[in-house]
């Protein structure tokens, strides 16, 4: 059975080989910033700022300590559970062209004390403008990786993800989705910890050949000044997404996370503009389109 | 004894008088949008994108209805206590030039059904480059509003801003302050209803002439590139603080309020470096001094 030292080494060395393989096809360096969590643990936070990736963050952690009241609470943790051990590898990547998409990947494992443990991820896509072919693809990478486990749990996974990354005041999804999946645990799984750790590692590497897949579609494509001002615009969302809805991003913060590592989700810039309506017909409306719940991509 | 017939027209001839201020000296026109809220009243956006003024909002609203379960959690509203009114008028102000404030007003006055009624409001100054001259003479406006009404209340109100606009996870306050209060109710205050809608009023009534003097003072200096880009930074951090630790924004934003006008306080262009540090000695580093709680400007 895994225990949280192979789990948390091969996070570290998931960190390290999307780290490679990213700097490999763009060319850019990581810039890495270790640091360690006052209450126990720590992390390695790998931030780049590349050729075609404008801003983005690799980051692994491995924290342990006492559960504080809220996150105990959040948690829903019985009585004496009150230390805990997490660690993952969280990843998003903003491109400077706006016709690659922004992504966001995670894989976590999380031990309550007295045994109980947990793991969880994800990875969806917020393309500035969907590309339906392109949507379509990036959701059957993750199906057959889903498939070589459980036929059961893109169909799952996928409908967690259109659920978790809505924007209800914008009544929108923050992109195409994804997969998405929390607190898979062995008793209720009816799977063995090994196999559920297989299934996050392989979402872990389904990541990197993914997106870079989608990076060499598009890097290349031209750019007007129209365009990017509708990238800030959907960056924009993408900050309202994180800091209002996102529950990770809000515990974090609430509960006096590292606020570096937690906001480096963010964009490099981000634009608003009031009540803001594409014109009818255009590229940006069809985009508005299909931010929503439900699409059989 | 005003009712909320006087107090709505009283706000709605308030965004007028200030709009007309601002149009003045700033040469731009307001856009208006009015909207009507489908439980009940609705309002007037009215919002620029002018010559000093980047993007700013002056909005004016009067709504009614049922309260909803989580809004009434939130007023601590009585059994019985199921319908509410409240009207008011909410600005805020992202000027072109860096070392123009950021600036932000709110007067608003609340009824919850069977006759508790308060009062609400505040100016608080967001200067990308704190000058303590200007942040001192700012404390200064405000003070001499407040003591016209209670000496004790702009020590007791600006400390109440300092704890209101502060982002924990930043260990900052949003800017130098200014002042704050809600729920002032004649029963609590020792006042009557007529001696606090005047005190609201004249706080609304500070706002233009107080903003109008900072801006004609600094609207013309020159900017650099990175002066602009640490206006981005700070503009950010603007939007961590209203999308995550805001009450009101997020109160509006999770019952269903009108997503264009609670919004309309996001900068037009706001930016994220991850682990950003001014170099010591800088006047950028100078500024991060000022952003603390309990300075007697």
């Amino acid at each position: 059975m895994p225990d949280r030292h192979e789990i948390s080494r091969y996070f570290q060395h998931l960190q390290d080989d999307i780290c490679r393989q990213l700097s490999a096809a763009d060319g850019c360096e990581f810039r890495e910033d270790s640091w360690e969590r006052p209450g126990g643990g720590g992390g390695r936070a790998r931030v780049v700022s590349g050729n075609d990736i404008e801003k983005g963050g690799v980051n692994y952690s491995a924290v342990h300590g006492e559960l504080s009241a809220a996150a105990a609470a959040s948690l829903q943790a019985e009585a004496g559970q009150t230390t805990f051990y997490a660690t993952g590898v969280s990843i998003v990547l903003h491109p400077r062209n706006v016709h690659v998409p922004i992504i966001h990947m995670n894989v976590r494992y999380f031990e309550l004390e007295g045994g109980r443990n947990w793991f969880g991820g994800g990875i969806d896509l917020t393309p500035h403008y969907v590309v339906p072919g392109q949507a379509t693809w990036f959701h059957r990478q993750l199906q057959a990786t889903c498939d070589r486990f459980d036929t059961a749990y893109y169909p799952r996974f996928k409908e967690w993800a259109d659920d978790y990354f809505y924007l209800p005041h914008r009544e929108e999804t923050r992109g195409v989705g994804g997969i998405f999946f929390d607190r898979l645990e062995p008793a209720t799984e009816g799977k063995t910890k090994r196999e559920l750790f297989d299934f996050t590692a392989a979402v872990g590497e389904t990541f990197a050949p993914t997106y870079l897949h989608l990076l060499g579609l598009n890097k290349d494509k031209p750019v007007t000044e129209a365009e990017r001002n509708w990238q800030r615009l959907r960056r924009g969302r993408y900050v309202e997404f994180n800091l209002v809805w996102d529950r990770g991003t809000k515990f974090g913060l609430t509960t006096n996370g590292r606020a570096e590592s937690i906001l480096m989700s963010l964009p490099p810039l981000a634009g608003w503009e009031y009540d803001h309506r594409p014109d009818p017909g255009s590229r940006e409306a069809e985009t508005l389109t299909y931010l929503r719940k439900g699409i059989d991509w």
